[in-house]
């Protein structure tokens, strides 16, 4: 018996692509070039439906993968050929949006950019933002605790889920699809779900909290010398903007000098003088007045040389400018042989001298050619794009070593919004604890007792 | 053996009570006349500490209710007299308020006003607060996931958690006492301490996260005669006052009238003609410019029909009168010969039929003599406070069965903030699946195999 005829009875033939199907698809959209490996692709489209295919797995024991937007960073849609994938590409209903709720109730496929606009038509914000918006599923994005340009405002993925569905691997469907924002009766069994990669259970559906839409929008870029002042800085603006303040990005000199110097699009709003750029920017609710206000307090940390030099966006293309500059990663990926990206956290006030630390470290290292640091600093997050001359597995772990190998001293996380995935198991020891492990991997057993939920990922 | 002997070797004879000690202990504190009836009370120092007495609990297998500050209002404190106690009175310091990360690390017997004086003199804000500050422990507090005043601008407790150690059944420390905003290295495992009322494990110590000090605050009641226009006003505060609402409280016609007719110092602020009360609270950055900014809204609310009256606060002193009128529930409870109370959590837009229904259904229940209701609206949690003459068990379940009755098809909650406890326990199951129950149960079974911790709590 082929493993589609399997699932013949409970889905149509149009959601079942069997292994001759699959040399269009690929499990990342960076590699497209790549045919998915695995013995089947279903393309369910209610909850049920996820159910019934999860009580079958289970009794044949077929490894489940879940394909969203397939933008996860760390490997978490990798197949190897023995998994049933489920794709969530037809559970792309947005069911409702609920104006006085403030809520949305989605399907698990919905792209990120659809709820954006959907939330948009009835005045209401969904906060999460970044830039694989036009592909990331909810699903996908809920399953990683996804952050972004917006979580010092606004919070990750999981502050932002106020009801969940997910059917775990016996086919299960533990449902809590409620719009309050308040439940303290008893556990809170969608945090399981949240983050934890596809391992514990699959997600089909959730209510996300929504905001009303902000009516102002400010940003400038602001310049420092020393890595102490930008945090004196942080904590003057988000004083002084009250809750207003939804982005604070640190970019490095030499990541400010590349981000800048590709194009005119992307032209330096600030001279090359200084060691420190933020770009800061405030979501209000008065464009008029919120601008003159933000514009003051930048002039008073200027009187008061709280900072070296500033510049405010005067229009939404102005604003349009400074993000693309720290969001069109490609001026920095595009000059590189090959690529080495981190995504790391640590404590604010240690990020100066860390990073620091690590450009002078990466600099002695053979092979290594271009090193560029920025990141979401007010949420202590810092990327780092590493280009390097060749794919040695040597190189690559010399350079994984440098920027994790003083987190653990620290408190810091070798993944701040990413994930775990395949591609930093080796590493998850180095900021979570021997006991902590051996908790999860009791999880995971009660919960999925034969591995058959994303195998190999995390663990 | 006698039960003390067996900590002996680990704790100090003064960190020891023994049975006959416990005559001026209790298991609450609105019961102090009842003295605790238990097979000891210990008083750890250390995480270490609390890991050596539950690792002898384990071997032992004697039950363990841990004791914090006894404000829980759902028995999650109640001793049959076969447990040992572990009070976390002595883990009492406050280890570091670090003012560039912005957190607060604490063990898990500060007292939470003690925490938000640590923070004031930092410039800085914990913002959780509500009633007991003044006795209940953080300890407790993540236990419950607490809510309160102010979870409309800064979340519930699970949202200012950071870091976190807690000990399991078998004396194992989970520790992850991280500072960082971010922490996507698998599962967060802290979210299965928060809010499980001490049924998976003994939270020791924390790291909380702070706010910048607001430096401005702003209140005013303001009267409605339809539900519908309270929701409306809502979405129009929270747009126009950016991120700086802090607080939207309603109060029902008769709830305000008791309210504010006790003594002069909670005298109305708004006539008795109209059928529901908001406070509204702001908390910015300049007081002068917020004041006249929240001024200007509420102006143009009430020429826009929006709204049907409104007072502002117009000074500090204004603002404790507004708020001691919300606060201080004695001025209802003092009048009731049996109270009952309610803390349910239903959508926004349901709240006003909900409880219209439940006013005119509690009328008609012999023995019920007052009924107030009133509560952080925005937030979707109602209290109830209900007057009744006798405490008959017949009394009391027809009281549960109106307020809680209608609450599984809306998709509501039997506890917003308060926890399930042994008050609630009977009810769990109209908010929650039986497949979530039984996950929870697994969980339970997991982490706690012989059912030592706080047991016969929300199970």
């Amino acid at each position: 018996m082929s493993i589609t005829s399997l699932f013949t009875t409970i889905l149509k033939s149009d959601q079942i692509l069997g292994p001759d199907d699959l040399s269009h698809r690929y499990h990342h959209i960076w590699h497209m070039d790549q045919p998915l490996n695995a013995l089947c692709v279903l393309l369910p489209e209610t909850t049920q439906q996820v159910s019934e295919i999860m009580k079958i797995c289970y009794a044949q024991e077929l490894p489940i993968v879940v394909h969203g937007g397939l933008t996860n960073l760390v490997g978490s849609t990798e197949t190897t050929g023995d998994e049933v994938v489920i794709s969530t590409e037809r559970l792309n209903k947005i069911e409702e949006t609920d104006t006085a709720s403030r809520t949305m109730t989605v399907q698990a496929g919905v792209i990120l950019e659809n709820i954006h606009n959907a939330a948009t038509e009835k005045s209401l914000l969904f906060p999460l933002n970044f830039g694989a918006k036009g592909s990331a599923q909810i699903g996908g994005i809920i399953s990683t605790n996804a952050g972004g340009l917006r979580v010092l405002k606004y919070g990750m993925t999981r502050q932002l889920v106020l009801g969940l569905e997910a059917v775990t691997a016996d086919g299960t469907i533990i449902s809590s699809m409620k719009k309050i924002i308040k439940d303290n009766s008893a556990y809170d069994l969608k945090q399981l779900f949240i983050g934890s990669e596809g391992t514990l259970g699959v997600i089909t559906r959730a209510i996300l909290k929504l905001e009303e839409a902000p009516q102002s929008r400010n940003a400038a870029y602001i310049a420092f010398d020393e890595y102490e002042d930008v945090v004196k800085f942080l904590k003057y603006m988000d004083s002084h903007l009250a809750g207003k303040m939804s982005g604070f990005e640190l970019i490095w000199k030499n990541s400010y000098q590349q981000m800048t110097s590709v194009t005119d699009a992307v032209k330096p709003p600030l001279p090359y003088d200084y060691n420190y750029y933020v770009l800061v920017e405030a979501l209000g609710s008065d464009q008029i007045k919120d601008q003159e206000e933000f514009q003051q307090i930048l002039e008073n940390a200027l009187e008061n040389d709280l900072i070296l030099d500033a510049v405010m966006a005067q229009s939404p293309s102005d604003i349009e400018w400074f993000f693309r500059i720290r969001e069109d990663v490609n001026n920095l990926v595009d000059f590189m042989k090959h690529d080495q990206h981190f995504d790391i956290s640590l404590p604010i006030p240690l990020i100066g001298s860390y990073i620091k630390e690590r450009y002078e470290t990466l600099a002695l290292i053979n092979g290594v050619e271009q090193v560029y640091a920025f990141g979401h600093v007010a949420d202590g997050n810092i990327h780092f794009m590493i280009g390097k001359e060749n794919l040695s597995n040597d190189l690559k772990k010399k350079i994984d070593h440098c920027i994790y190998g003083g987190l653990k001293e620290i408190g810091g996380s070798v993944s701040a919004e990413h994930g775990i995935g395949t591609h930093k198991k080796d590493y998850l020891e180095l900021c979570r604890t021997k006991e902590e492990i051996s908790l999860m991997r009791s999880l995971k057993t009660l919960m999925d007792s034969k591995d058959l939920l994303n195998p190999g990922k995390i663990f």
